[in-house]
């Protein structure tokens, strides 16, 4: 049977790069849709009708929605180059891990650099010692994955890449080589490896965009 | 090998309960270690060191947090009985509804019930909206697994029990059989069930618990 899958998402997300990591690591051919936020449109409200948000992918006509979920379902659909580990407490851990992330790093990095003013310094505070936790999951390991690309190195794309983005962006200082040198290593081989550098947004446009978006003038730094 | 599978949990919380209904479902023999809140254990909080909470799952030394990821666990490691369905589309979807539950619905209902009292009425407005799409997703199926208790029936037991509980506690009408008469009517078997109904804390000691956290007298209805 021929295969359709559909992608929509939005270029500057990392919800929605982290799931066309997931496609492009297995090889998948799909058609992107680009979705504008602020005008969604009727096929992505019908396809996800309960959250009305990217990403969301359709495969042969059905649709999954959630970042985590879909990768789930690519690496569950298309068997070849596994993105979750073979072993049950392998797998629950990078689910452990990719929830954190989700749950509870990426709220306060996102508070940390554009929450309101008064509430920024504490979200700092916060998002350093939930970083510590991470920091302490690389251990000696190269990647979360261990050697390869897995679940959680493709969830951490926020702080891989984002991260250094909103710091340029607002002026905040998150990820410093002296208070995380094995997340800042990870990060900097995470930028430099090709086929991520290949799919992630261009890092100027991107800061251009958050500028834009929060009304944050050029020499914020 | 024996297996040593001890049981981190709390007799009221939704979140442990629905572990040890995972474990009873595939009839895994398991030490409870009951927590009590006000002051945790060190064993809990050396196995759960980033939440700091319970549910957790220790099995042979190695430890597992949060609900659904336990659950995740159990299916993978045991799996007669299956809680996830094998089809990757119904496994993605199963996912998609217990996350639904526990970030959207699960907040949305203990606002309603528990939160700020001029944010209530907006909060089961939300809570509403929000069941409405379990309404839906129940279609004609006698349980969100269809025949069988699966994956969404057990995260759904803050649906099936609690709500009726935090309800008769507080006097907030959320689930009413006019409004959701499918929800009502799988609520109803679900609390019927026998094997459900075995591994449910005892209604009357639930809603004494709730009343006396909240400080709510007896006659709020």
């Amino acid at each position: 049977m021929a295969e359709e899958v559909l992608f929509f998402g939005t270029w500057w997300s990392p919800f929605s790069r982290r799931v066309e990591m997931a496609l492009k690591l297995k090889g998948i051919e799909y058609k992107y849709i680009e979705e504008d936020l602020t005008n969604k449109s009727a096929a992505l409200l019908k396809y996800n009708p309960v959250h009305k948000k990217i990403p969301v992918l359709v495969h042969n006509g059905k649709p999954v929605a959630e970042s985590l979920v879909i990768i789930e379902y690519i690496d569950e659909t298309w068997k070849h180059h596994p993105i979750l580990p073979k072993d049950p407490y392998e797998r629950a851990n990078a689910r452990f891990w990719a929830k954190f992330i989700d749950e509870k790093c990426f709220p306060a990095i996102w508070k940390s650099c554009f929450g309101e003013e008064k509430e920024r310094e504490k979200a700092v505070e916060e998002a350093s010692e939930l970083l510590k936790f991470l920091e302490n999951e690389l251990k000696e390991k190269r990647s979360f994955g261990g050697e390869t690309i897995g679940l959680v190195d493709i969830a951490a794309n926020v702080i891989g890449f984002w991260v250094g983005v909103f710091e340029e962006t607002t002026g905040v200082e998150l990820l410093t080589k002296e208070k995380f040198p094995k997340l800042s290593n990870w990060t900097n081989e995470y930028v430099s490896n090709s086929f991520i550098k290949e799919n992630l947004p261009p890092r100027d446009k991107l800061i251009a965009y958050f500028r834009n978006r929060f009304g944050i003038p050029n020499a914020s730094k």
